[in-house]
């Protein structure tokens, strides 16, 4: 485990950040966010699997690709400039345009993040103007990487960041993020927007590895209603000015940059399946003795998908049935008869099923733990060694809320 | 088409139907139901693809497999017998034991199926009780067949039935049948139950072979909340007293039959979708000018399981950003950039994209055309001339309602 301290974009070294209220679509409350780095970074980052993708992520695409080093992501929320066509394309240069022009460095180095309605241009001018003051209030402060990861909230009710430090040989490294999530959560490969710094000296290489590998145990292991977004990034920069022993796929640091990218990874995740649209409980769960990962990712994703679990919770109902039925479903193979599911939370533990039938437990246990704000479940299919954990969040009359009127 | 005839299931001649009222777990209405032919039936099934099978899905599925004569269904609402282990499925025996000794047929030609709440046991003195009933209370009037069809019914506001009537040769031949759904609907190869009957004389294999296509179209193509049932059964008794001469797969006849079955199982489809939990709308999804049939599936089924498409019709809200990102997460290639979007009901009809971006429609007039409880949307993609339908529900505050507390 890495260090944790206070802060989130800003907290490695030679990372600024910023909010401004631009009026895209929100008219009382910050809707852009800027990342600047004093000096190039490394970046990599990962993608919506969607064949619908954001004119951002194309954008980003061809940044990361490119091998140019970057200097800085701005963002936006309110419009998510997806299904826009040409015309949302060329607003993304004149995006990077814009801030290449105000903070002095060159076009293609500037990443660029949209969430929110998708199909609606944007407010060129207005996002211009935003650029323009996100360039003059930019700081280091911990308190502008927060305003930055508020910026960046559509649905979210509350801000996600999180920092934390590792030593690489003498030298102390820092790696920081936010992102921001909610709904259209089910990411494939890469979630909805997450930014991450860190000051290590770290390869391009090494770098997208660490992030690629890790999307697949964090970002990708989280859904709030199962549908995968046009706009999900991933972003991760690296500046340097930590001054360590530039860390390769082979170094003796790169577990522990894995390490700590790994905790700001599932941080962050979490983060996102708890305060899912509407939420009022994480859901973890916990497939364990799979006879391969890939079957206990499948079987612990389906049960932490399943729209019938999920109004179980906001019930607090122990309907275990429903839980098997998701495993069921998975495309996974293991033997129901085999099962043993527990639940788990602040208020207790308690076995449900013993070899896939009831076990004589308490309904009001249950109950009790079932209504805690973070809930556990183990499924124990007694096959092999191999696990996998899954996080998701309970459906609720607000996700319908929010959803069904969310334009207006 | 066929011709529509008044009934159910009791339509075609020679069958039966009774429901009665065991108190299983609702104490204020029918819980049981019965069809039963007066001669021996040909009979095919499809069952759940659902890794854990109800204990009644093994139980038919054994019999059709046998190839011996069904005789009689017996039904019953408010338990599931899924999750139920070796007890459970003795309970199958039991509850055909006890059919064969009031009907006087063979235990081993009851076919069973049961629907309600996962992995608690049946009580079989309240089943057996229920049973002798049915076997007194039968009879062939319409009035039977409904009877039975509101026996099937959980959290179904309304009992599903059709019947249909075709010519095989000089021959009038009838296809009756019932269907429950509401929740827990998301069918992989069959459906929650639906069970139809036929007075056509019919070889085995035809009638499996008819039922197993013909799903694929219908049932597999609706959903309500992307939960696949450990129940789903579709069971057709082809009895033969309509005495046509036997239709085999090469008869003049087979493609009438295939097409009054189709009938019956895309209206009883239908009906379970927009009788979906919660659900104030029945979405119908087309997809025309895919490239491949299968492509065509995925994209329609990906838009109709759409939390997001769901919510949003539920707020009367056009917001089709969220339509061609579920087409974009079906794992179907296309162009998004070559997508035309059109809306239509009984209020009007209305392109809401061309080439993958907005039209310049009115949101009052898309907002009137989806506030109707009949909505179809084409989605045009310009590639080939295979073409697929889909069709769900709008996901409501009421779903949340259902099933939050389902067991209570």
């Amino acid at each position: 485990m890495g260090k944790r301290i206070e802060g989130g974009v800003t907290a490695p070294k030679g990372f600024e950040a910023a909010a401004a209220a631009a009026k895209i679509k929100y008219q009382d409350r910050t809707d852009m966010a800027m990342i600047f780095s004093r000096v190039p970074c490394v970046c990599a980052g990962t993608f919506t699997t969607n064949v619908v993708k954001a004119a951002c992520v194309k954008w980003d695409q061809k940044v990361v690709s490119s091998g140019i080093a970057a200097r800085a992501i701005v963002a936006n929320s309110g419009i998510a400039n997806a299904c826009t066509g040409a015309e949302g394309f060329a607003y993304c240069k004149d995006t990077a345009d814009a801030a290449a022009q105000s903070l002095g460095i060159p076009a293609d180095s500037v990443l660029i993040g949209s969430t929110g309605v998708i199909g609606k241009q944007l407010p060129m001018d207005r996002v211009r103007a935003g650029v323009k003051m996100l360039a003059e209030k930019k700081g280091a402060d911990i308190e502008k990487g927060t305003e930055a990861a508020k910026a960046i909230m559509t649905t979210d009710t509350c801000e996600k960041q999180i920092a934390v430090q590792f030593q690489a040989g003498e030298k102390t490294v820092t790696i920081g993020g936010m992102a921001k999530g909610s709904g259209m959560i089910h990411p494939n490969m890469c979630t909805m927007l997450s930014f991450i710094t860190t000051d290590a000296a770290i390869t391009k290489e090494a770098l997208q590895k660490a992030l690629s590998e890790d999307v697949k145990d964090t970002y990708n292991m989280i859904s709030v209603d199962g549908d995968t977004s046009t706009n999900d990034t991933v972003l991760v920069l690296a500046n340097g000015m930590a001054e360590n022993e530039e860390i390769t796929v082979d170094s003796n640091s790169y577990p522990a940059f894995q390490e700590a990218l790994h905790e700001v990874n599932e941080y962050l995740a979490k983060k996102i399946a708890g305060d899912g649209e509407g939420a009022t409980a994480l859901l973890e769960v916990k497939v364990v003795h799979a006879d391969t990962k890939e079957n206990a990712k499948r079987l612990a994703k389906s049960v932490a998908c399943s729209s019938l679990t999920k109004t179980a919770i906001a019930g607090h109902d122990a309907n275990w049935g429903r839980i098997l039925c998701a495993m069921g479903y998975s495309g996974a193979g293991f033997d129901p008869e085999k099962v043993d599911l527990y639940f788990s939370s602040e208020a207790g533990d308690i076995q449900i099923t013993e070899n896939g039938t009831a076990t004589n437990y308490s309904e009001d246990t249950a109950t009790k733990i079932l209504s805690c704000p973070e809930i556990r479940m183990v499924a124990d299919v007694k096959m092999g060694e191999a696990e996998a954990t899954a996080w998701g969040c309970d459906l609720t009359h607000d996700y319908i809320r929010i959803n069904a009127d969310y334009r207006s």
